[in-house]
């Protein structure tokens, strides 16, 4: 018998794999199924988060510099920690090259994960250097700390809290988009050099995406746990999807509140894209979706770099995105699938 | 400016990425140089090891079932975390896999990583699933925990210390080499089946590595704490030279008293190898070395599973292992190493 995996997609198959493991050990308090595992010591909660990256698959080296590489394969990860209301504290870094890369490829690459870990002072503390037959394989570990009874989980959204996201969102698609389009255009013509003046943004979004430490920061000052928080690495109509249904919730968000950059809006319409979709879908943003309880209102309305999209609802309700003339429309998870094989997008 | 990777060998380009990270975070106790790093909290010292195998470096899928491979992808972590006088208690596990693999395919390999880590009380607590334009890759990193001031780094040799090893040697590369010659002579000869009788031990030492949970038990109910440890993943010669260097010391030990398999001896010279080389330098064995005090010599001497192989000397008598004729030979570490491409040979 042989069931192809594509069938069941990334989120089936994980649940495939992993129903039935039951957690043993006095220390393992959380452990599939958020942006973070959580383990749990006397004195200190501990946050594990882990990605595997594969060339041709998760990034592509004609456009993606390696320090970059190196800088977004360590963030993204401090991002899954910050989704928990944690700090990154250590990084593991193990990489797979072939023989086509040299010395200082791999020190540029190590330079991108020192600087990512410098500005957020996480340290590295090991990994692993191996060969590939083929493509680059990089895999970070990331650990963090939270303080007891301040983890945030997907799952704790209730009725009527508030729905925020940090920053603006659809950027980072647009960046790639950017980027794939301009690697087809000069295909072959070395002379030609790509014409990314003022769209700088949207091609940091992409190659060098910042994790919300401030966020995480500014909730602490202001003694703000949220209720369920998650970060939008695949689009924000799936991270909702996952959000809502840990939480048995619905929610209603508004497409008028939804923040995006005017740069992604002068290329949404210049590359004649729907531009709501591609903040719902494109993915990548690395921004943090969380939701607090109505009482915060206040307080959060006036937190710099947050926006207040919706609220959250029965479950009955389903998850809507409510249009700018009124229209209700469904959410649908559109995410990335790193077990499809598109091409055309990318994802950490 | 172009340096090969190969140039500089693993151990040197782990020290030149490597060389200038300072650990800021006071949970960072010990980072990159011993088999896992050490995160101190109030109560308890927490020990991180990780692996990244790629096909065809690692693994060779024609003889190595998924199981497996699984099953070994968990052990050899979990060996890591013993060899710091640990056990392991949680694991991520990672993997990207090309369309050639099934769902059943899929659960074969988590099948073995459930099996080892049920039987060493593991958790399962993460990880991520990808595709990959070619071969698998898995990424696996291993938590443990181990008590304050009971950890147990490479680098506490003292002279006259006893330098034991667990199990015995040789059988592990004594397997590959089987494997790979039943591959070679069978290569388009579907109908021809393996004769494996009387080598099931080797087959097993090389495809299902045992991490040493029992020694460590055993050394805890003893009351002793090694002075330095290490897992023998790269062969004893380079484990050897590993510990005396990292404690700035040397050692003598003794030919007659390493301990080999009667099926390894056969093996060898079936193959016409030479024994003892196999049994320094063939790796895999997933054994503990380590050394204890003069003070231990009773105790040591009694316990099951653990052979006296030598002793720790000052630093400039350097390596030697002293043949059954009492010639003294350097030792040369000829451990794998992943990054020369070498077909021959497997590690972990």
């Amino acid at each position: 018998m042989r069931t192809e995996i594509a069938s069941l997609g990334e989120f089936g198959l994980i649940r495939r794999l992993t129903q039935d493991i039951e957690l043993k050990n006095g220390s393992s308090k959380y452990g599939v199924g958020d942006d973070a595992a959580v383990l749990s010591y006397p004195d200190k909660e501990v946050l594990v988060s882990t990605d595997l990256l594969m060339e041709g698959v998760h990034f592509d080296l004609t456009y993606v510099p390696l320090k970059h590489l190196g800088y977004k394969a360590a963030t993204v990860n401090f991002s899954d920690i910050y989704a928990m209301n944690g700090i990154p504290k250590q990084i593991t870094v193990s990489i797979a090259l072939s023989k086509r890369f040299s010395v200082e490829d791999l020190e540029d690459f190590y330079a991108g994960i020192h600087l990512a870990c410098k500005r957020y002072n996480v340290d590295i503390i090991g990994g692993d250097t191996s060969s590939s037959l083929t493509g680059l394989a990089i895999s970070v570990t990331c650990i963090g700390e939270g303080e007891k009874g301040r983890i945030v989980y997907r799952n704790g959204a209730k009725e009527n809290n508030l729905i925020c996201v940090t920053g603006d969102l659809g950027a980072a698609y647009m960046g790639l988009q950017l980027l794939e389009r301009e690697k087809a255009v000069f295909k072959g013509e070395e002379d030609v050099q790509p014409d990314f003046e003022g769209k700088e943004y949207l091609l940091e979004r992409q190659l060098k995406p910042e994790p919300r430490a401030d966020i995480i920061k500014r909730l602490a000052e202001a003694n703000i746990v949220p209720t369920a928080m998650i970060d939008i690495s695949d689009g924000l109509s799936s991270e909702l999807i996952h959000l809502c249904t840990q939480s048995d919730a619905g929610c209603r968000i508004y497409e008028e509140h939804i923040p995006i950059d005017y740069q992604t809006a002068v290329m949404a319409e210049k590359f004649n894209m729907n531009l709501t979709t591609c903040a719902m879908n494109g993915g990548e943003d690395y921004e943090l979706l969380f939701t607090v309880p109505l009482a915060d209102h206040e307080i959060i309305s006036a937190m710099e770099g947050v926006k207040l999209i919706g609220r959250i609802t029965k479950q009955n309700l389903g998850c809507a995105l409510i249009t700018r003339d009124g229209q209700e429309f469904e959410l649908k998870a559109q995410g990335w699938n790193p077990l499809y094989f598109t091409s055309s997008k990318s994802a950490s």
